[in-house]
């Protein structure tokens, strides 16, 4: 069972191995609300997960801790697992399905775990996991249905309450569940008036699911780019829990997470991963009745592929009218490309890519496609390139 | 005159408007030195400039504050100026190129101060704020060389002397050199022992080429990215104060700072402008004695430019093998992309684009190029995959 005192023991054996992150009052995003943001993005392995991990492990008996550890995960969970153990001085291996980011690999050996690549998916590697247990007697660390990993988790509620004394309200990721149930555990116990709110990625929202089900479920699949949530079945403890102390849950589109994404880029500096981004993507887009409260939102971690980030940028900047692609059907004559770019750059957009074809079997003989990419101001500006080309008589195709 | 009386007053007069910004120990970026980042991107307004503008404004006298503050700047010095001005009640005015990012002029009105877009160049702005100055009687806030702007600035040094007791130097990026000679003047007369090092751009180095000339020099072009510290002419108290008080100078590339900022993002979750980032690519290349030290690296600011970040990004990831685009001739005959795509897949590269080009004028009839963009691990797969291709027959031509 989660108790209080577990939560304050673990605040207590965390010192010096987990930060205390830093709760930064967010001005640029505090237009219906007023916004804080819980940094455990910048966490010591990127990620709150160290917290649960580190405590589960500080209580294992000398007999468990001479056997070592297991764990199956390819993210944060892996990390916090690794450097936990690394730090208690026992042994870890983490098993991965073998399609695992060779960056997720590297650093989970880098923080001291042996990593057991397996064959297949989750499924395979988790069996894995469970086979080498028992042929080995290590324990197994699950990444959040367990009292200890959860009161660890916690200790996030312990620290925003004494960062923020009048807060109304604490907006968290939902995953596995574990970190909720541990934040929602210490909140509803200490502060009981503070509504406590979880998000998920909408295509894998297995805990909203379940709620209406009224029992934990297994999605089909699950689909988002947070790989820090997406998770196919909650946890039985941490389903009674988010039943008991969390007040709504609700969800989030993949646009919505990546539009989250580049405003905590531009407006606050910070990087987030998609799991990290959830929380504010609820507050941007008025998922929660929260206009004029003073609310924290989790940024949980920022553990994102960078070719993945690079990717969202460039979608947040599509999404938000500061890049835009028009392709453009032109007669096959001198002077069009000229045409084309006179009013562009008339309309003070900024070309970045070109591209010309007239190869297209599709295509009449006499015609070619334009396709033009361009950093744009808004989507007003936009409009205004299209309505000009238009005028001018230039045919745009998408 | 810069004194520490001033630099107390302005950490007291800055209490609950500047943030006292997290010092942050980076593992990951401590391979030869121990690397603790100064977090001054965290800063409200994305950068400390925000310290000196609000302390030199809060000494104004009452006459002068009626009569408003002017500056002249497209960057972190603006949105500085704006928030300290509106935070005590005044006006201020902010002259501008008219080429600044339609970004950062929204960002300085949305602080609250009337932007002038002047027609041409920063001197044609300078100009103009001059101008203005001495038609209205408001107060010109210079960017660096100002005694109580020093002061202000300095007060950075007082935070992470409190924060790191017994670090062995500090880094910090110069532009105009407010920054380096507050902190600098304060290390060197509470810590004598603790170096400072001065970062600038290769092509930016103003500072470090007038201390060769031994007196403030202007340089003819300043051309990098690091726009926080494109500054072709040093102020004439920051020069004399650097002499003073900093240990040496050296320079980083475009490619050094971009990696840096990659590496910022990767490892610590941080974004940095450019001249946020140089302290850390002098670390990172070894340009500094520092070896087995305790080292504050200072993150000056974050403020850069959404879609320059993307390019840096990918600039980043190409320099670092894990991007990477190979141009193949082809034979232009049936079955040449699947071998091609068939060697890449089993090297273990993810291909994210393909170019097939047959109409370019200069080539010979029966062929083509392919240009193929892969996401890779590292150098090492990219020589494989060429390597491979070789092998095969295949004319990497570029």
């Amino acid at each position: 069972m989660v108790t209080l005192d577990k939560v304050y023991q673990a605040a207590f054996v965390l010192k010096g191995v987990a930060r205390k992150t830093d709760l930064i009052y967010s001005e640029k995003l505090s237009t219906r609300s007023q916004i804080y943001l819980k940094t455990e993005n910048l966490q010591v392995t990127g990620s709150f997960k160290l917290r649960g991990a580190y405590y589960k492990i500080s209580r294992l008996s000398e007999e468990q801790k001479r056997a070592g550890i297991i764990a199956c995960s390819a993210g944060n969970h892996a990390q916090g697992v690794a450097l936990a153990a690394t730090k208690n001085g026992i042994r870890s291996i983490v098993c991965m399905a073998d399609g695992a980011p060779i960056s997720k690999v590297e650093a989970t050996k880098a923080l001291g775990a042996e990593v057991r690549l397996v064959p297949g998916t989750y499924d395979d590697a988790y069996a894995e996991a469970v086979r080498l247990r028992d042929e080995t007697g290590m324990t197994f660390i699950h990444p959040f249905d367990d009292d200890e990993v959860i009161a660890g988790q916690g200790t996030v509620g312990l620290e925003i309450l004494d960062q923020l004394q009048d807060l109304d309200a604490v907006i968290l990721p939902i995953g596995g569940g574990g970190l909720i149930s541990g934040v929602a555990y210490v909140i509803k116990h200490l502060r009981p008036e503070v509504k406590v709110y979880g998000v998920q990625a909408e295509r894998a929202a297995s805990m909203l699911e379940s709620r209406r089900a009224g029992k934990p479920i297994t999605l089909g699949a699950v689909e988002t780019f947070a790989d820090g949530i997406a998770v196919k079945h909650p946890g039985d403890i941490t389903f009674d829990m988010i039943g008991k102390y969390v007040d709504d849950i609700v969800t989030v589109s993949e646009d919505e997470t990546a539009a989250a994404i580049l405003a905590l880029i531009e407006k606050q500096k910070l990087i987030t991963e998609g799991a990290g981004a959830v929380s504010v993507a609820a507050a941007m887009f008025d998922k929660l009745p929260i206009a004029g409260k003073k609310v924290v939102c989790v940024l949980s971690g920022g553990n994102i592929d960078v070719n993945i980030l690079s990717r969202v940028i460039t979608r947040g900047l599509v999404t938000s009218g500061r890049n835009a692609t028009l392709q453009i059907a032109l007669e096959d004559k001198p002077g069009q490309l000229v045409g084309v770019s006179e009013i562009i750059s008339r309309c003070g957009a900024n070309v970045v890519s070109v591209h010309h074809e007239r190869s297209d079997a599709n295509m009449a003989i006499a015609s070619c496609f334009l396709t033009i990419g361009m950093e744009t101001r808004d989507f007003e500006q936009i409009e205004e390139i299209r309505a000009e080309l238009t005028k001018a008589g230039f045919k745009i195709t998408e």
